[in-house]
């Protein structure tokens, strides 16, 4: 298990840094961002925060675009940021479409015959991941993570941590694809990694999962842009919202006015999620 | 004189819009981002600070990885960030480099035969983008404007408040290209739009410019990352110091222990830098 470092930049006292590795779970290899906050440098040890980014993304959009590392330097958080599925498998297909495939793992693992090799970014976003950063970086507390995400990463994240009570201490989104067995964006996705028995699929879906969910208080956090445009047809936030309620599983929902799906929309509210985090983890 | 909104966000409780207008000085369609901080929605009338970027960039850099629209909203303040060249003129040779030509415009008025027709970013960025921006927003207070840059664009910045003493009420760098005539960036560029006459070239070089410098106190601030690959060859910093100091022009040069050339070094002391033109624009 060699990491591989990419590049390293400071950044708020700090140091952005970019890892490639072979991935045991992907069999490929796969980049992963890892934010080392100043707290690291004066001999803290600190806790990691795991963030999940979106369609088309790379491990490069959150770093460059939220503007987060004020926060984990501020709060004294570890940030990691995988990319958002394989790459280069050489699977027919795996790059036709923006949202399937390369760039919209959907954080599962593919049963399908034809993606189920590599295609399995909930194995490696919940194992091999926090694992090889436990065993590679002495300044992370082992145990101590919590998870977020943007879109269909926020959904990655919330199943993350309904998947596995107790591993992640919080769990945060921002518009998440909330309910993705009901959406066009998750209909194409789980059809194609998971065939086309949609009952297997609500393993996958936290509007289903939130209703078994049986673990320690989860800290849910959901920020949602009212102008968002993918609100009504592909995030349905309401639909887990709704979910949450029924199984009295406590969530804080705020549904912010005018702002879009964008990370300017993302960079003006992760203060407060950083915030809830760091209250959390350092609790 | 129109302008088309080509897009518009909510950010920090203001909106970040790119604009796009038909330029005279340049004589091709140009786009500019604009933010509006959330006091204009209170009623505020608000100064200018116009951003010019670096080579490669265009209107979208500094909007995506500055993370400044935190800070504008705090301190009250407009930013305009023009694109760094004219686009698409069909210049034999425009597309060929990515530091001669197309983003590279270098905020100079070319006088060479093949460019000086479109390639004239100084009088664009100093003349008619603040008179559009002064006769179309209305929440802009006429006149209260500062200036900023990063590398080729923090040069911009320095010698558009140098040539034009007292229209900019203050101006501020990050890592300038601050002697252009003396290192390969520049010389590249002004032997490509100004010709080889190499004295022509003076008038645009900040460290020639500063030792005439005859106008109100200019309160300059750089910020310089030590780690900054491009310190040594190209951007030069040192010169421009010491031309201030003979000239008896302050300056702050404050050199970054371990910080480079990249936005995330950008980021993180652009706020100090929103602090900075508060104070003066408020003053």
């Amino acid at each position: 298990m060699s990491l591989k470092q990419v590049s390293s930049a400071k950044s708020f006292g700090g140091y952005q840094k970019v890892f490639a590795h072979k991935s045991k779970e992907l069999d490929c290899e796969m980049k992963f961002s890892l934010y080392v906050p100043p707290a690291v440098e004066d001999g803290h040890k600190v806790p990691v925060l795991y963030w999940l980014s979106g369609l088309t993304c790379t491990e490069e959009n959150f770093i460059i675009k939220s503007g987060f590392q004020r926060y984990a330097a501020q709060y004294k958080i570890c940030v990691v940021g995988p990319d958002t599925s394989p790459r280069g498998c050489g699977i027919e297909g795996e790059d036709d479409d923006w949202d399937f495939g390369t760039g919209a793992g959907f954080y599962v693992d593919a049963s399908e015959e034809k993606w189920k090799k590599h295609y399995r970014m909930y194995s490696y976003v919940t194992k091999e991941l926090p694992d090889l950063i436990e065993k590679n970086f002495d300044f992370v507390i082992a145990g101590k993570r919590s998870i977020s995400g943007h879109s269909m990463g926020g959904h990655g994240a919330i199943i993350s941590a309904l998947k596995n009570p107790g591993f992640y201490m919080c769990a945060t989104a921002f518009a998440p694809i909330s309910n993705p067995t009901q959406c066009p964006w998750g209909k194409k996705a789980f059809s194609g990694y998971l065939g086309n028995d949609e009952q297997s699929w609500q393993q996958w879906d936290a509007t289903h999962l939130v209703t078994q969910y049986n673990g320690p208080y989860l800290h849910l956090l959901i920020d949602q842009g009212s102008a968002d445009p993918f609100l009504k047809d592909q995030l349905l936030c309401q639909n887990l919202v709704k979910a949450c309620a029924k199984a009295k599983i406590p969530v804080v929902y705020r549904e912010q006015e005018g702002y879009d799906h964008s990370y300017f929309f993302v960079g003006t509210f992760i203060e407060d999620h950083f915030k809830h985090h760091s209250k959390i983890l350092y609790s």
